[in-house]
């Protein structure tokens, strides 16, 4: 077997293990936590459908490939929960590590390739970082809204610090950002989220 | 919120059914069986890696949107196994069934698109379709080689049986053709598949 497919598999391989780093969110029936894998399949699916409601327009091939890839570094640095101020003092120098050694399994140039759309969706600066951003901001709202704010009560999140997260999906899309400032309030209302 | 978007939400909180739909394929750590959703990641995951393996230059995004979609039907129809010939009798109708009705919960232009590229997936004759294909029928290969045929010794599944499915990887790579008949090859030689 050549080289560059040899070391095309070992990846392929190694990336298997994003199917056992668990989210905090839970899945829509509430029977277990969501795993890193299923969700970057279900953001990329968002995507698909909800690109038409992006602030500018977006290379959609683009986006798929930011969302596909983002949460990758999670098989060496763990899913930092998005409210958890302590794990995230250190998230960027361990996920910088972990993406040294995940992507540096590829051939140089694929590596290279997944290392910029990495930090591209880091930086959130591009029209299709900012719109991958939002999205896999909204997917946890709404999964938080649909369990009745399971992870937001079991972590003692306030509705304050979910409408300031919700401002990124306003910087992606301004639709998307007015639809979670919605279910943000709703869920206040209902006692999913204190005030 | 306008009905269009209301729409793609229902959509979109109805396939978080596919993380429950479990494969015979188990994840390499051989803790517990792969879902759908999971499995659609990874495959869109290696597209984007092997693509350049396809025998005739395809087009990546609709290559992913197919990888992406392609399994939402097994929400209603569930994942009928490879080598199930009994579950195969009735797997089009079921799966057109479950189309029809997950497709329409869409706005009426994404409910068609996707219904389109379900159906260029099936009927797998444009290069984007027998690409993808050929990486749908890969990964669990590559799965069940690695679990020492967990999957095919528990439905006692030949060799034979096996080299004839990965002829449709032939069809959209050699490469990955070569690759799979060399895997068998190896996991009929370990004891992992009966000759």
């Amino acid at each position: 077997m050549m080289e560059r497919l040899r070391q095309q598999m070992a990846f392929i391989e190694e990336i298997d293990k994003l199917k056992r780093v668990l989210r905090q969110t839970l899945i829509l029936d509430r029977s277990r936590r969501e795993n890193s894998a299923e969700h970057s399949w279900h953001l990329a699916v968002m995507a698909l459908l909800l690109a038409e409601h992006a602030d500018e327009p977006v290379d959609l091939l683009r986006v798929l490939k930011m969302l596909l890839i983002h949460d990758l570094v999670e098989i060496d640095a763990g899913d930092t929960f998005a409210y958890d101020t302590q794990g995230h003092a250190d998230k960027e120098e361990r996920e910088r590590q972990a993406a040294a050694r995940i992507f540096g399994l590829l051939p140089e140039d694929q590596a290279r390739a997944f290392w910029e759309l990495w930090e591209e969706y880091e930086a959130a600066e591009t029209p299709e970082a900012r719109f991958a951003l939002a999205v896999d901001r909204l997917q946890p709202m709404i999964h938080n809204y649909r369990t009745e704010g399971a992870a937001w009560r079991r972590h003692n999140v306030s509705g304050a610090r979910v409408l300031a997260r919700a401002e990124s999906i306003t910087r992606g899309s301004k639709t998307l950002g007015a639809f979670a400032q919605e279910i943000i309030a709703d869920a206040v209302a209902k006692g999913y989220l204190p005030e």
